[in-house]
């Protein structure tokens, strides 16, 4: 170790950061330099009290602009907005972020992810959390407790391994009472059938949960759900789409799930309908009434569409909101 | 491996993150879950054309706000200031980030961090940029050229290991000519034995590049000073404070060194002068001038005191700037 010209304590350092294998892939001193072409592992940890949370990167997914996306504004103006968020040219670019919550007793992870079988187009941009959960140090069969804010895909899915197996095998699956009424009656999906998203939906929850319906637990909002983490009823997005107050000794943080789909459309217009509300309207006054909220506390929120690390303060801006990100701390 | 529930192009993807050692470090399922009590490891790769560039973060400062951090406003506007970027009460941070450019036959690192012994109160908040160059599987001793700003400690001291060793021992050291200049001159340090700021930047830059002098590259501003790398005037923040564009294959990004400190301050507030300014009007000039290219060309800038990954884009904003960070991308 002595040819790095590191000490003991930077070698602990780096050990402790989880990534001392980088010391045997060493390149050989002054060899044409060889490209790494990989991303740095995509987690971040951040304490609310005496909690160690990690916010957790399943990727993000860049498509071109459907012309739909936002149902009640022109495309033109939806492009105007993804060039001021400096996305690529024509393109969206969609982020997604589990959030994992060590209460030192109990490993909760809300939200799972994609899945590493969904978007097959954009396949190892998305699906990334098992992978960035063992870069944190975490074994997927130590996680208690999967807490879902709602049964959409890119929130559910990760429950699965790629060989359909449970991911994370010893955790309790929480899902909101409302949510897992709405997408598992054979009525609503009747209903459903002319709509070609929300078909999908209830074909994918079907699919996801078969065999394991006896292993999910309903959680009614309002309630603590785990423990310092309280269920806050944020319906419009889906029928029982949640978000989550995770407080520890007079710290907190509120984990807003879906309350905007990406900040730099919605969250800076909060007016602006996504395609994939199921009550638009519904979502658009539920917006307005947490981003009130947590401008007035000067509350830390993390989104799940949020860039990563996904952690920020929002700040009113006349009618509109502006996402104040963290900035990245080295220590925790 | 079976018993994560990865399979084997997840792994190759962990190892590839330079990663796998956390592999080995796995809690026992369902033990109490212990805090890892470390963040990640604070690297962010981007591509400019065909080269590879990592943003190294050496660390972050967080310290009570002097009364002269801004020399030309009140001190209750400053932290003003600081309460709306939602720094700790009181406080100001201030990041560091080092840039490594991978031109795929050379290895340069522009500036080189505070190094580890700087900072007594804050030791282990930075001189980061050994640990991290390791995390992202750089060698220090594969660094061809140590290319620097200007020689404010913080990114000039690092060039030395913690027991005063060269910390990149195979690197050609590049200095701006004028920057060279001013530093060694003697008439230059005997004048400011009066402004104990000054003074100690002197006896800084004797004591680091004692016995070194002669390994040192002088260049000089509007040319190439590297593959693909021009030198770019910015003076003001001291005489000879350089800035960067690399260019490859059409694409180009500017590195801004220290054009501001802080930009929650000094971007948002262009007119402001921060305390460590050798011509603060020159410097505010630099800045107007090195923006409003920025701005109208919509180029990718790096900070050296954004927060890390550190990059982004400038914005006009009347009279002002806004920073918009870049969003994380998990592939490069």
């Amino acid at each position: 170790m002595a040819d790095l010209n590191l000490n003991r304590r930077d070698l602990l350092a780096v050990a402790a950061a989880g990534a001392a294998t980088a010391l045997t892939s060493l390149p050989a001193a002054h060899a044409a330099a060889p490209s790494a072409a990989a991303q740095a592992p995509g987690f971040y940890r951040y304490k609310v009290g005496a909690y160690e949370c990690t916010s957790i990167n399943d990727g993000a997914r860049s498509f071109p602009l459907p012309d739909t996306f936002v149902k009640n504004v022109p495309k033109d103006e939806v492009l105007a907005a993804a060039e001021a968020a400096y996305m690529p040219k024509g393109m969206v670019t969609v982020p997604f972020n589990p959030q994992l919550i060590n209460t030192g007793s109990k490993l909760i992870l809300i939200d799972s992810g994609n899945g590493i079988a969904t978007y097959e187009p954009t396949k190892g941009a998305v699906g990334r959390t098992l992978q960035n959960l063992v870069a944190a140090g975490v074994d997927p069969k130590s996680i208690d407790v999967v807490l879902m804010s709602h049964l959409h895909p890119d929130h559910t899915n990760g429950i699965r391994a790629a060989d359909g197996s449970m991911a994370f095998p010893n955790a309790e699956i929480m899902v909101p009472a409302k949510e897992w009424d709405f997408w598992m009656s054979d009525e609503n999906a009747a209903k459903a059938q002319s709509n070609e998203m929300m078909k999908n939906y209830f074909a994918n929850v079907k699919k996801i949960y078969a065999g394991i319906e006896s292993k999910v637990t309903r959680y009614d909002w309002g309630k603590e759900v785990a423990p310092g983490i309280t269920a806050i009823a944020t319906p419009g997005h889906t029928p029982g789409h949640t978000s989550f107050a995770v407080a520890s000794g007079g710290s907190k943080v509120l984990i807003q799930s879906d309350v905007t789909n990406i900040p730099e459309f919605f969250l800076r217009n909060p007016d602006w309908h996504v395609a994939y509300d199921t009550d638009p309207v519904l979502a658009q006054e539920t917006r307005h009434k947490f981003y009130d909220m947590a401008a007035a506390e000067k509350a830390m929120v993390v989104g799940f569409h949020f860039a990563f690390p996904s952690i920020g303060h929002v700040e009113k801006d006349g009618a509109k909101y502006r996402l104040v990100p963290v900035a990245w701390n080295p220590t925790i």
